[in-house]
């Protein structure tokens, strides 16, 4: 891989009722162009996740919508939707499109606002991304869908809420270091235990909130940031994106997301490495249970083992495989529409060294992220290696 | 460029009360699988474009959705949207994935159900590839923006009713002939000045129909054809995509559409030709006005000049350069998240010498796609040259 982060920004996460969706993501793509010391008028594919505005704002085209308002309109744009790793996708197109000697600069990112609309209407939008025919006609929206692969997988392993609270513990507690996550307050295992149940075995605490937010980030080739002096020191090393059943009904295990093992095998045979060389990870913990399966399918912890993850400190920020060092969906929030490239900021700060919550000399990042139940995910690896 | 284009397929356009959008995207991939001699499970990328099933279908994450249907989970799925050039975007990048090294299969195609919904809901949910908060809440729709656009037009260049009408006309003529297109019937300048008013001067012969249908191509790496023998005749030679504002108020000139000018220019560019050496055209003629700022942006006409194209028969199949041989989106249909794919098809089978109102002996086909108003713009370019 020749392709090169220039720079990222993400906006605080949490509710921005005076704001909108392009003034957010222009917000987020402005301070990533200033990262990268680059114009807005070198940006010549933009790729943007976006998620529920169709349904929540009446407003789709929402590639061009951000080129425009960004002051990019000579860029070619394009709005990426795979659900909730929409962004995640975005940033593998971004990456696939100088890669192919399209172009020089890419500005890959994502923006979604949800505060502003009921928790009803949210929630229905969201429920988009399962399967309407046989899943949302019968009732079932998110909290229950993933409550339903976490009572399988307890049954399955002989797990406990407590075990799935450890998750939030450790996530909420990083992000009380970072000052951009949109939950700032620690937690303990009975604080989750007694938070008002939502999906059982699934409360209020196992449960990433509404956000509002956006990510951006600048992709360049070396060649360009070669010939314009740019002191870039993280590389996008591969990228795997894979896909599964829509519906939860045909998959022959709800405790296992395939699409997120072949993503990883696929971004692992790329970047050239294996899950020992992962020195931090950003993963899609949209629910203390998504950590758990999550960490299995990346290859850290064998089949069963991953609420290990959190109850041993082996996740944690100075474990053997921190996971979520920002607080993850689940303290940093989930504008599902910015995830993936939410994530892609994080990772890059650790890499480069200037992270709240910094790791100890990382070399190798991942990021992963999941479109609805697992239908779709993407992983992308970062690697430090400057041009 | 060392992308082919191993088979191609579209399903009859018009109502398919009797399908859904799963079911339709696969019929016409499993053709165009046929068509290219290639099993299901050899697909690495899926890119679909669909605009509107989000609001009408309550159906948003449609890459994996079609991934799933179709049977190729392990491919890497995504939805492209760019409005109503998003199909043209997944056929881009699904070349640029090839391009990239990611892949050497792609599937790229398009759907869209749209004849189940209202004609209110309809147009409503195609109003969101509009400005949300400067157009559609003042109340404007594509039938007034393209009108707007056609006033401006007119007056500039005084340009009549009747001189529009040609271009339906053309159009419809050549939809006779193509068994798949949606409106199987001549009309005449008479019929179309006749027809009831939409938004003046638009009446209903100057709008494409309400569609149901689904496109579908397979993109495969000159490597891959070797290796497996196919016979491709047909490359994917150059691609060009850019942006606009997305309202009409932040443009300098409502009768001319710079994100083609610009597209088509990049397309060239990359293709390594000259509009002078395209042989045959497939274009974004939603409404008669377009398909006359079409040929002039894509430069075959002089500004001001582009209406001679259907008046005077240099855009007729045996013209100088024949443009919408399909019947194009006026008699074909426009199921708008498949268009660009299906004008793929189109030009792909003049290439190939197997089209209904097949043209002598070309070699250079462009595809231009327009998203909303013209806030996106899409150019892609095939041409004969096989593995």
């Amino acid at each position: 891989m020749t392709v090169q982060i220039a720079g990222v920004a993400s906006t605080p996460f949490g509710k921005h009722p005076d704001s909108s969706t392009r003034e957010l993501f222009t917000d987020a793509a402005l301070d990533a162009l200033e990262d990268a010391s680059l114009p807005v008028h070198d940006i010549e594919e933009l790729y943007a996740g976006n998620f529920i505005g169709d349904v929540t704002d009446d407003q789709a085209h929402v590639g061009a919508m951000l080129a425009d308002y960004l002051g990019a309109r000579q860029a070619a744009s394009m709005r990426t939707e795979s659900a909730c790793a929409s962004a995640s996708s975005a940033a593998r197109s971004g990456a696939q499109a100088i890669e192919a000697g399209d172009a020089d600069v890419a500005l890959v990112g994502g923006v979604e606002m949800m505060s502003a609309s009921g928790i009803g209407e949210v929630t229905d939008a969201l429920a988009n991304a399962a399967d309407n025919e046989y899943e949302n006609e019968a009732g079932l929206t998110f909290p229950g869908i993933y409550a339903l692969m976490a009572q399988m997988y307890m049954n399955a392993f002989d797990v406990t809420q407590e075990d799935l609270a450890a998750v939030a513990v450790k996530n909420y507690e990083n992000g009380v270091s970072n000052p951009l996550a949109q939950r700032q307050e620690e937690t303990d295992i009975e604080s989750v235990l007694e938070s008002p149940p939502i999906a059982t075995p699934l409360n209020l605490q196992d449960c990433c909130p509404i956000t509002d937010g956006a990510s951006a980030a600048v992709l360049v080739s070396k060649a360009y940031a070669d010939d314009h002096g740019l002191e870039t020191t993280v590389e996008f090393a591969g990228s795997g994106q894979s896909s599964d059943s829509l519906a939860l009904q045909d998959r022959p295990d709800l405790a296992r997301t395939r699409a997120a093992e072949r993503a990883a095998e696929d971004a692992y045979e790329r970047a050239g490495i294996g899950p020992n060389d992962i020195d931090v990870v950003e993963l899609h913990d949209c629910f203390t249970i998504a950590e758990i399966l999550a960490i299995e399918s990346l290859g850290f912890f064998e089949r069963g083992e991953g609420s290990r993850g959190a109850l041993e400190g082996e996740t944690a920020v100075d474990g053997r495989i921190p996971v979520n060092t920002s607080g993850g969906l689940l303290a940093k929030g989930h504008p599902v529409g910015a995830t993936g490239v939410a994530q892609l900021v994080e990772i890059t700060k650790q890499l480069e060294g200037r992270h709240p919550n910094q790791v100890d000399d990382p070399t190798v990042g991942l990021t992963h992220t999941v479109g609805g139940s697992g239908a779709s995910c993407v992983v992308n690896v970062l690697r430090t290696g400057g041009a």
